[in-house]
């Protein structure tokens, strides 16, 4: 059977998600923590978003493929998984549901305290300092320019044989209730480092270092550019992966490989 | 010259606010912080709420007595402070303050996630986790006969001399926008302990352990009770301190000392 689990977690002290020799990986716990509460020697997850070093998750999505499940499996497994890592909801995935393929979006969001008034040592490790007040309407009017059906090639980490066309579907920033700067970024699938690239771009236009037209530029270019920053990984959290209805599950994963692929 | 500071810290390493030998303690860090700043060999500091030890603080006040002042004094104890406390605002007193005595009222959240779709590994060091789900309307009718000018020496730890007579102003429960169980716990003063007292008597009645007149039979006695436990430091924060306006604050500091020594 197909288990379906829903986790949260606090990316600080763990080297990005996927397991790496040697180092501490969110994939890593969670996998040992599985195998040890179904009692076999090894369970192998499959993620929806592969997050990187220091990034956070209230709503990572992962599948795995095991044999008998025993009961309580939600309290057994944040039993055994260390505090930084906890279980939200686990069950039976749907027929043809797969984490990574049959998702249609992933939503992170990116959050600024940009006024030392804003400053809380209870949230440090996941909102950023910026010691220069944001302008969130220059911000989302550069931001504009970016949403949609593009090649993200200028803010992706090149990959040989990898597409970098990617549909962003949100960018958008506003204020929390608290007075965060807080961006909410939606996209189908994200390529390697894209949230931060397109965050740290639109910090240059936020604080006045460059005009709201910059960011369409960096993107027209199809090329890394080195003048654009790669926002820090701490302000960055995936809070949601969404998926189609059930009975629609199986047909997406097939459109998504065939896309990934091509 | 009297400075007024705002102040916040994550209590999650300190062992409370007041300096204690050979311990981290807030108070310590600040008063090091504010004498490397002003070049002086100590400054010792008056604070509105002695937190203990795991307690964190958001709206935190304190005054200090100093000589010259440096320009960006904001910026610069920061660059010395840890990243566990910050110092939001800080600037000359109005005459009268006296950060403890001038207070007019205290107001401190108690957070709690009640259910595991709840649990947030990044809020985890300042929100209790409670493995069942709590009735707050059940807790809110229980709280309404502690509120007002009472005895509270069944919530607080006795000291000699020292009076236990305090006005609770508000205690009310109610859900964050996240769906988190949030008590609002304000009060002219407090003495030691009382708001875990008061948290840990109500959260007996919200799992159903305890009636909803539990809290008033408890506050009747007058003693303290052991079957009240007291709640988890990690779950409570300083929100806020109010002071009365300016011409207000040395007549409030003079009233407040005559009540605290009678």
């Amino acid at each position: 059977m197909r288990l379906r689990i829903e986790c949260a977690y606090d990316g600080t002290d763990f080297h990005g998600w996927a397991t790496q020799p040697g180092l501490r990986t969110v994939q890593e716990v969670l996998d040992h923590a599985l195998a040890t509460v179904l009692r076999v020697d090894s369970v192998a997850t499959v993620v929806a978003g592969r997050t990187d070093a220091g990034v956070h998750a209230r709503g990572q999505v992962v599948h795995a493929d095991v044999g008998d499940v025993p009961p309580q499996l939600l309290r057994r497994l944040n039993g055994v998984l260390p505090p930084d890592v906890r279980v939200l909801a686990v069950g039976e995935a749907p027929a043809g549901f797969d984490a990574r393929f049959s998702a249609l979006w992933r939503r992170y969001a990116y959050r600024i305290a940009d006024d030392a008034a804003l400053v809380d040592p209870l949230t440090r490790r996941h909102v950023l300092v910026w010691s220069r007040p944001l302008d969130l309407d220059a911000m989302n009017d550069a931001a504009q320019a970016l949403v949609g059906r593009q090649d993200f090639a200028a803010f992706c980490r090149r990959r040989e044989g990898a597409t970098t066309i990617r549909t962003l579907l949100d960018l958008t920033w506003s204020r929390s209730p608290e007075g965060l700067a807080e961006a909410t970024v939606r996209a189908d699938a994200f390529c390697h480092s894209m949230v931060r690239a397109l965050v740290g771009c639109l910090l240059a236009v936020g604080d006045g270092r460059r005009p709201p037209s910059w960011p369409a530029e960096i993107l027209r270019a199809e090329a890394r550019d080195p003048s654009v920053t790669v926002a820090h990984a701490h302000g960055l959290t995936l809070e949601e992966v969404a998926y189609p209805p059930d009975d629609e599950l199986a047909a997406r994963a097939t459109t998504t490989r065939a896309r990934r692929d091509g």
